[in-house]
């Protein structure tokens, strides 16, 4: 955690803030070793990143002074993720980095080489989705939270709801194989939507539907690398 | 695993080879659900690549039948890698991503914000590095292990090893801050030394030293990851 993510709820005034969930304060003992008097670096949920004055801490709650939040979070990616449902202790991981990565639109799609079950794993409840996010944001010092959709039909989501998506929008689906390697640095200013495909990929009619609605079918050579790990290696040769 | 990677002990003949560890055998029987008649992909360790029929397959051994193993391994990046001593469990998946990624040399060095207690892990132990990198040379179906060293002090190797280690290299730490970015898409035919900080950085006084032998100092922009993280991302925006 290098920044401690406040939201609207901690705060007791314009001026002050107290937390009192486990998580904040284990990370503060724990691993910071706070005390009362040290200053720390927090942000406000979709908000100003500041300083603050840790003024009391006990086993149930941490008071903070707080600075003027007036810095702004690292810029965002200019990016739908749209990534097949990754098996759940992938996900959890896969959550964080985007987080921390700067990616603030990811949709989990469902696809044939998918696991059916994957979509009853609790990690898919909102709370989960959103304490992963969070810690990514407070590992990047980023204090915007990424918006996530869950879609469990592939051809609907794909042949109704992409190509307003896509409007503006330069697609890339990344593939083993396939002429193009993936671009590096894209300009900042280019919207673009990136598809992912699951462990195996995605299967024939899934790539052919995806060109047909504007993708461009792009590889990052010949290793094929896990999906935790592409997604990552995507997003840094990207940007 | 996309590719078996079998050693020169397991040849019965030049054209035979049999496995009897439970961890490829688990891996063909849940994974690949394979069965006898089935071609999979197989790779000689620090060798080439082919295809092998599966023959025989009970609870204790897995027999093949290969074809020529005359297709080569895929690129190694020009790389050395000096990864300051990771926590054990981000030790293991970092091993796993550098090999999949094709680095072919790391070493593990010791640094004023390494827990002193991580160079105490079983995960050290060279079966367990072994294991995850056969893990990630069969992710990404290569076939030539990495060779890794450890180095528990800073200053000695800093000074008495590296300047041999740099001859010929470029040589980049990274590191938040400092004025340059980290370069993307370099030459393979340009020798690269990569150094990576722990959780926290490295030290003022390990930045100096550093920059001191030859060592460029260059980010990834204002975000800060995870190590796991930075080490893929860093890898792919280089190459």
């Amino acid at each position: 955690m290098n920044l401690l993510l406040l939201t609207p709820h901690d705060l007791l005034d314009s001026g002050r803030a107290r937390i009192h969930d486990s998580r904040r304060l284990r990370h503060l003992v724990d691993v910071h070793r706070a005390a009362p008097g040290d200053e720390l670096t927090v942000g406000m949920e979709n908000g100003g990143i500041g300083r603050a004055r840790l003024v009391r801490l006990d086993g149930e709650h941490a008071e903070f002074h707080l600075g003027p939040l007036d810095e702004t979070p690292p810029p965002p990616l200019p990016l739908h993720l749209i990534l097949a449902l990754p098996r759940p202790r992938m996900l959890a991981r896969t959550l964080e980095n985007i987080a921390a990565l700067g990616v603030k639109r990811l949709t989990l799609l469902h696809t044939a080489r998918v696991e059916k079950s994957y979509w009853q794993s609790p990690e898919l409840a909102d709370e989960r989705i959103d304490a992963h996010l969070r810690l990514g944001l407070e590992q990047a010092r980023d204090t915007r939270l990424p918006v996530i959709q869950q879609r469990r039909r592939f051809r609907p989501f794909v042949e109704d709801e992409l190509p307003a998506l896509l409007e503006g929008h330069r697609a890339l689906v990344a593939h083993p194989g396939g002429e193009r390697e993936c671009p590096r640095g894209l300009d900042m200013a280019t919207l673009l939507t990136l598809a992912i495909g699951p462990e195996g990929g995605f299967v024939d009619y899934e790539i052919a539907q995806l060109r047909q609605a504007g993708f461009e079918q792009v590889h990052l050579g010949p290793r094929i690398l896990r999906v935790e790990t592409a997604v990552v290696a995507l997003l840094a040769r990207l940007y």
